[in-house]
């Protein structure tokens, strides 16, 4: 069960309204490595969990995570609440409020026209959250992985953001909420390691014909290489012959046909042949124009004048 | 600049039609764990990489996704391809169409109905891809470990699959594509650590009086510990209030209004202000019938006639 | 700050595994009417609130809905729990496991193959939680006219939910739910009504010449009328003629264009007219191949020979 | 069936072209509160409604709000008559329509790059309209309380947007918008009010032990009550024991598995278990750096000197 | 197969970085007229077609898209190079980085905070790519015709962007893309006209009672015809008495219930019919206010005492 | 103005009900080719068109798909009438209506519980409407040849709905339909070929350098070639090193960096720049497990024995 407590878990103290810096924000508020996604993310791995040390864990940072999407909607609302009333009470003549909402490092019109100056659920772009942001697929060392790259990039996101402003309590606030991100990577982290092993995901093993292979597609210029794909763990594909069907086969595609999908699939595909043989009239050379039709039609041709 | 060749990377040999099991596929193809996601996922980070080796590896890699995009796809393909007819060309008589599509195990009908049995870029529940499963940032060492994490899940949906089908070339060749996952997390596992340090991620440190802290949110059971958030480098805290305020501040929001914005505010306040005092009668209460008002409305109460 | 207690706030007994019907659960859990969607409903508003007692409520609220999400999520995770193992572990043949995950009343497949048996933020169809669900927008007694709305509507599907299942502790868990929204739906009624005025929402009055009017707009058989539209306070308008350019206007749409913007607009124009007096040959007159030319081109037509 | 009639329901007169503000205006056409959205909120519900008194209402509605958003689109149409020739005609030079744009208070690069000047089906932020914004369920008491909600939200918008422009054309027939919304609302009250009862909805009632309670999930500061919560209706529960597992139970959640679930569960759990006494060296501690060791290993670990 | 060559398909240089325009420009890479939309349309296409030359056109097409996918990538890649270190070193001061990236002309913070100068799969507005833009059905003459309208589509919103900037080597690149749409309109020409008939598509004909007839729905003014409703094909219908029920039914919609289905339905329209002949009392009565009463209330009406 | 006619367009008669055939149809109410999107892309472009003939077209066509929406959404309420009443009464014990709406060839849960048996705008597969589906960009050739395209993949799923239906009621109304589309395809082909040119669209003419050739990107098998790359318009490119940087320069992607950009991005580049000659320990080896290390790690190495 959830419980709530008045007190912040930082406190915010913004030093001046800015609903534009305040519209920069929600990208941790609804954006994809916001915290909302941070909180749900945990939250039902959480739920779908046995190991109970590891949902515990997951339960702790979900729930921290909730109190750090209230710490940056708080952000928000007070970045906006000078805004908020403005065009609610039409406090200032029109070509104003217009300015406001609409100018130069200020883009907020999303925001304030359709949201009326609270914390919507989106990103900074106005595109709503949505739970395709989230990659949990149910097996802890995927999902521990994915929480580990999840928190780095949500990492950046407040750097990014500390980088854009100025203000001294939304610097440090911004810094606290950075900074747990760092404290939960390594959380998830140590409880990966836990798990051993953890490498490969799940419980087939590879294919050993293919599973210390790299196959270098992209060529013709200068190959710059690393540990990635050199040293004896690593078989260095170049030969497009040694890239292409690599079972061995012919490299198609092919499937058993019953004889009643065959002859169905033989009438579908005369009714639709193409006859490559005749240059037939198309719509583009009706529609290029008197003038036009010798750059698409040879000039000995008749228009198909057999075909009509 | 690609290329192609008609040649597939992997042989698809088909045992029988099956287009409910084709279904199945799509979630490899348009999925969020899928072969288009991989592919859009490493080219675009491609494009923006500066580092040559990274940015080589990453253009192999997205190569060589889009090949298994064809894999994949040319499976969905083989699969659907003696239904693909028989709504065309409506070779059999329409109750025995609608089971075709509709019937238990064979949930295909999007598939059909929809895109004609050709493979469509969507999950397994027909809903579309979207570049919003693509968690690039921008930073490397976020990527990478984005990308890490992908390919430990894309792993397990191949292991998913693979366990619901005995048809052998289908199996093999989900294998193949279940074993280059492995290949490539390797890679990128090399990559990430290629960089020095590589955490935690971007360029500022973490505020040391949070980045060693673990807060205990969720109690009132048995704590199980890990090395999550015991041993000496953890500051594990379970009292509620070391959780709050954890700057030292009230745990409030606030912000500097001005002046304007204040008087502002507090019109629109008064406006719309509740008056906590007055039991008001609401639309529930006039909406449960006469005989359920006195759930509601106190029975010596009048219904708010000084109010009318 | 939010906190968390291990105990659900209703214990959850289910009494068989049945992954179809935890698949028809997660309607309200990642669903438009679902405990997510409440839970942020009224958490972002909570944010942007000024009023205390209102905000204390939205908060009090929000933080129970979110431990509803943690009942019926765990309800989802309790009728998966058996199944999340089998697939993982392939446990069963694969013909089998196919069946299990695809048969006929247990359409669960992107629930087991996509996330693995835990709790993902879709709908019952497989469609994820997108903010766009969430009507708020800044304005209390409009928000709060919604969150009447959204309760009266969770009811019902949880009442659906109930005729659905046999189970007696799911049926008790979900009657608890059920029956919270309603009580929740009373709070905000009577929050509603403690603002005075509440209708119509904003400051702006309406335009006394058309909002008592009533425009019969679709006509043509049995008019049934009621209170919606007749008595003492509707102005009822059916002819035609009265409902068109109402301003007394002529009904047109037009705009004052600088010099430049006619001339440019105009060029356009001439650019991109239709030439109505001419019968052109078509893309589809070509394409209905030799004998269908007649249908659509007259027989004493030749095909516009002197255009070309 | 619907039939169309060339004269608008409102003559729209625009003063001068302002992409910037047609921007704006998209808001009430394809935005989540638009008439779009309204139109189809009426039009289906009316399709499934069986009372012909209702049925009809919806019908007339309906159609209406389809012409507002004629009226709404021809706003739009209008403001951007002038720039949409430009970028056609290319009528200016390009560092000139890049300003024209992209400029200050004149955001419209989507709706001119993308749409050309003529009004797309999105909301003021570019984001497509979804039917998800759409939350009729089907029983007439719950989505005609949606409806009243959904036109008082109608009513707010267009007051913001009337707020932000000084042309009177625009803030007439803006104003005309905004009343019907207003009356659109009462006939949907009457309507609600004219099924008896109508609360709570649909057929099963609620458990008498839940339905009068209420729980004060925040605390910690100031409690601010009011009707909504206090008075002789109302169970106000603040001790935190009496709102965890309010059934009476532990508070668990627990399914009875079969013999064969429970064990291939007890497989997947051996499989994937955490080890929690060990303190394992993870990618963050290798990444960390040769200086950053020693704050997250233990003091007496050799972190890897045969790799650095 | 996929293969790649690190050669551009045309060479990229940009004069300048500037991340506004850079924003512009993916348009055509994450936009629903982009390159991606292109090569997955084809791609798609060619995985499901039997006829080998369209297959390989197909082929041939999708991987020059995906091509010109990697070149207009490069160029938002290279405008934004410069402004891709600044944030990320925080290499200006706060305020100079906010304007930086919110400034007028310069709408690129969505593509800067979140996507850290990368170039993301979305379009100018941020709104990630959906294969939902994808409107492949699997007919080929649907097909051909899609692909015909969504390379003319392209070619102008190349064009767009030509006219908006004047940096020469950017123009020359989108000239060589917008040509190339040029080119591929004329080959799905030449394929479609290829199949004979191919209008129109599928295999079922039209009602010839309804193939040639023009309903003039829209009336009201001056109706202006051309060849689309006038000359000896068409039979055009103004009368609304023949417009309605052509069939010659009575216009209704109706269905068979069986005795079961009746009585249900029939409890269900009692327990929720709505009562015509009273005037009830309403939320919006109650929230009109005291002096607000009798504008929706007539004046000799008490509220509803009986029903209470 | 819209107006409507409480008789449809074409009278619907259904002979007995059934939810699994109403799911199927959805596809023409909120699929991506249904009548939603036919009607709003219609009466979106009327809106914007000035040309007097094609803006009385598009509203034509516009209004009949908008009267042709009612119809097919007709036929949903038909074919669920009979289940509305079942959950919303409870009418069935709980396992039969659990079957009713989950089994074999009745896959109508999401419309049943999430819509109560009314049509909702969602595609067969309950995916939202989104006008994402619609292509509109604001030029008359271009949108007239996205309109052909629409109407010709209408008429198909109309024709694959046909085939999986034997109640005559119903496939007498899509056959009406169906052929409307027809209809409706054939004045839009009109129109287009009475704007003169139409090929290629817009203004600028293609770069004549890029305007004839065909790019042979596909390669490796036996090419099938036809008039979309063979004859005297084209030129048939097939080697490779004429496929790339055909501007005739190196093929890479180059800006001018001011001096201040350069050195930032190159304080960027030093910090995340890869170190190729190491080969790290990484986490995959770390989770390889003590078994595996050898695969990955070179034999010199002690891979952590303290560890482990």
């Amino acid at each position: 069960m959830f419980m709530h407590q008045k007190r912040l878990q930082y406190t915010v103290r913004v030093a001046e309204t800015n609903p534009g810096l305040a519209n920069l924000m929600l990208e941790q508020f609804g954006g994809p490595q916001g915290e909302l996604a941070a909180a749900m993310r945990y939250f039902t791995q959480a739920l779908g969990e046995d190991d109970p040390g590891r949902k515990d864990m997951l339960l702790d940072i979900a729930t921290e995570e909730l109190s750090h999407l209230e710490v940056i909607g708080s952000i928000v609302a007070m970045l906006t609440r000078g805004a908020k009333g403005k065009l609610a009470e039409a406090a200032e003549e029109q070509a104003e409020l217009y300015r406001t909402i609409n100018g130069a490092g200020n883009d907020s019109h999303v925001t304030q026209v359709l949201y009326g100056g609270g914390p919507p659920l989106t990103n900074s772009g106005g595109v709503p959250w949505t739970a395709a942001y989230i990659d949990t697929i149910g097996d802890p060392t995927c999902d521990l992985r994915s929480n580990i790259a999840a928190e780095s990039r949500a990492k950046i996101i407040y750097e990014r953001l500390i980088n854009l402003t100025a203000d001294p309590g939304v610097r440090e606030a911004l810094g606290f909420l950075m900074t747990r991100e760092v404290a939960h990577q390594k959380s998830f982290e140590k409880a990966l390691y836990a798990i051993e092993p953890n490498f490969p995901s799940g419980k087939l093993p590879g294919d050993p014909r293919f599973s210390d292979t790299y196959f270098n597609m992209s060529q013709g210029g200068p190959e710059r290489r690393g540990p990635w794909n050199q040293g004896p763990q690593w078989d260095y594909v170049s030969e497009r012959e040694r890239q292409m069907a690599v079972d061995g086969g012919d490299g198609g595609a092919s499937v058993q046909l019953s004889s009643d999908e065959a002859a169905t699939l033989e009438r579908l595909r005369a009714r639709t042949k193409s006859e490559p043989t005749v240059d037939p009239v198309t719509g583009a050379d009706l529609g290029a124009g008197p003038g036009a039709g010798s750059t698409t039609l040879g000039s000995d041709e008749e228009p198909r004048p057999s075909k009509r």
